[in-house]
């Protein structure tokens, strides 16, 4: 099974904007055990599409579209989609209920433009958009499948989870694929790469691909193998890991089995507190925020998490969190007494079972020969005792905030579930 | 003059990595008024590729290739290029004392594998690379010229800017292309494109293109237009961008030149409280540190951001912000007055000259008939005065965050500008 990602629309060959839906599908594919040969980006232009549409046909199974179909003018996807299926486009009904109560919903009407967007091709399945109101569209040609979405990426991937995948399951008896993916967090991509050397060399006569998905502070392992006894492959690759978990214990944060979300830290650390019915608050100065908007995205999360200071200016740390003026005279902002205090006193300001600090120096300006760009030093602290760490990151500003804001929340799970080797 | 951008690599077709190579080629070449018609990716595989090369052909005038030249990979790429070419490999001494240097640079002693690097198909012309030690190269079957580039973002890059631009700007007499992009917030694109649609219009006639480039809370309108008389495109541009304004003035707060960064609304904040020497604090319930991170992201944003309180629990916005009891009874966490009590309140505690507040319900769950998910209480102070603002969003809650934060930047921009338009 083979196929096709096609990216419609001139931001994309002007350069302004990144591709990440093709990345993004890419992977669900790859996931499900369709192999992607092909990805092209054409621009809003009739001759183009409908060349690109010809030659994904002598490609591919599937052809996945996204782009060209918001409700203005520079959107001409539709009317060419309906001239390489030789229909025309015709009013649904359903979809123009969706649209209308979108509108609805936000106390606004639906203007005539906007009811356009419930005008699909005559003859194709409609992909309802629970999301926005550009519907996606599913058409057969010939033996190829064209499936158009919109670009707007929230849109696209949930109709890509929740109906598409589901619809090519159930038409195609696709091989079996399994995959797990071993968290591991506080260790690069090449040092880990040495340490299971001997490992990894085993695992291709197991029929088993690893791959390393690195990003900042966090590198995901992926084990993959297909076949057709799914018992059989889950056993194969369980019994590798079993094997990798001694080598690399103290650098595993989680697992990611194939078809879930990938377990974020502050997942799996709300879900902790959650089950040990505790509360955490946070005093970010360098990570300015980050850290408590990673919690909040959290749907539900407001039962644990009691909140953030983010005490940016150093007169703040001082009057909003009682450090000591001789801390921040004698130690500075950047150091072990600072960070401890901020953690003890977050905790108690917020009436939080765990305080998280975190204060460094993100650069690219603010270093000393003392203290560089880079230096970060982390605190957690809960009723009986506190534990503050020193790191060295980069040199680029937001890469730090990422490398510590994961390093922190890797901490404090370790230190909420009392793991020994939190000192690594 | 046409161009393709062409990525060989399984790691893209598997969505290992994104493929930001192909966004910055896209950029270069638009600068200079070459047109990229097409991209795409294919795997390590020489019929693949082979087939690429042939449909570029077709297409384009130049054909940009990254990726396919490391040392363990270069075997099929360099010889499909030569089989392509009718040619074969032969030993560069030039690039052979290149990768010798490199190594020798590094105290390193060239392996065989690393020789190979120096075999290019003959006839081709080397392109040095200073940074790395795979060469690019320059080929030129019936009309189109195939540049082949390693995909180490910034060795292709030096190629590109310090060898292929020049050599192709002094091959040809190419076009002037003009882009400029209005930055508006606060209406949805086809609001948007119901309002300019006369003026739309007419940018046909101006031989100007139009493009709605749309993310939660802000819609960029990009114009774009193509000639030999740059003096000339910018002012036929800047004459629409002129009759344009008055339209949509109150929407408008920024603009994009090409080449340029498109302006973030934290940072163009940022800058108008450092010419006005003042500072800022925030009181952010339902973003949770998300603006602040946004802030913090800026570097030297200490100088005008004093700080932020995420008081997640409503306890918290009783005891950290002194929001009377009386409010959060009689009109809850989420209404005017509590909204205005934190924008006051967190001016004083962070001692700062502005004072931003939010506080709504961002879903999925949380919300009342009277209070629905997607309600946000959004309000700005000064010394002098407080002005708050209700609005309603959706019900999907990561984009709730980012349609809150952006509404929110705006409200303060204004706010700060004093603009007379501040409540639209």
């Amino acid at each position: 099974m083979k196929a096709e990602i096609l990216t419609i629309g001139d931001e994309i060959l002007i350069g302004q904007i990144t591709n990440t839906n093709s990345v993004w599908i890419a992977q669900q594919l790859n996931q499900i055990g369709i192999k992607v040969v092909h990805m092209a980006s054409v621009a809003d232009d009739k001759e183009e599409i409908i060349a690109a549409f010809n030659q994904a046909k002598t490609r591919a199974d599937y052809v996945f579209i996204t782009g060209g179909l918001g409700p203005t003018k520079d959107d001409i996807t539709k009317k060419t989609f309906a001239e390489f299926f030789n229909t025309e486009l015709v009013m649904d009904e359903e979809v123009l209920n969706d649209v209308s109560s979108f509108f609805l919903k936000r106390d606004k009407i639906v203007s005539e433009i906007n009811k356009n967007q419930a005008l699909v091709p005559s003859g194709c399945t409609v992909i309802r958009n629970p999301n926005g109101t550009a519907p996606g569209m599913w058409f057969k040609k010939d033996n190829t499948v064209f499936i158009s979405m919109p670009g707007v990426p929230y849109e696209m991937k949930a109709m890509i989870t929740d109906c598409i995948l589901p619809k090519i399951k159930k038409e195609n008896n696709l091989p079996v694929i399994y995959h797990k993916t071993v968290l591991t967090q506080g260790i690069g991509e090449s040092a880990l790469a040495e340490m299971i050397e001997d490992w990894e060399n085993n695992l291709s006569l197991k029929n088993i691909k690893l791959a390393y998905l690195p990003q900042p502070g966090i590198v995901r392992l992926r084990l993959s193998s297909s076949g057709n006894d799914a018992n059989e492959l889950a056993s194969r690759v369980e019994a590798e890991i079993e094997k990798l978990v001694p080598i690399i214990k103290k650098f595993i944060y989680g697992y990611e089995l194939y078809g879930e979300e990938t377990p974020k830290l502050e997942s799996i650390i709300a879900d902790i507190l959650t089950k040990k019915n505790k509360s955490l608050a946070l005093a970010e100065s360098c990570t300015g925020g980050f850290i408590a908007s990673l919690f909040t995205a959290l749907p539900g999360v407001s039962a644990v998490f009691r909140g953030a200071l983010v005490p940016y200016h150093n007169d703040l740390k001082k009057e909003l969190l009682n450090v000591a003026d001789e801390i921040l005279v004698n130690n500075g902002a950047v150091s072990r007494a600072c960070v401890e205090a901020m953690a003890k006193n977050v905790r108690l300001k917020f009436n939080s079972d765990y305080g998280l600090a975190i204060s460094g120096i993100a650069g690219p300006s603010g270093g000393t020969p003392e203290k560089p760009v880079g230096l970060v030093w982390i605190a957690v602290a809960d009723k009986e005792k506190c534990l503050a760490l020193k790191f060295m990151f980069g040199d680029n500003r937001q890469r730090n905030i990422l490398m510590t804001s994961h390093t922190a929340l890797n901490l404090l799970r370790k230190f909420i579930l009392k793991e020994e080797t939190i000192v690594s």
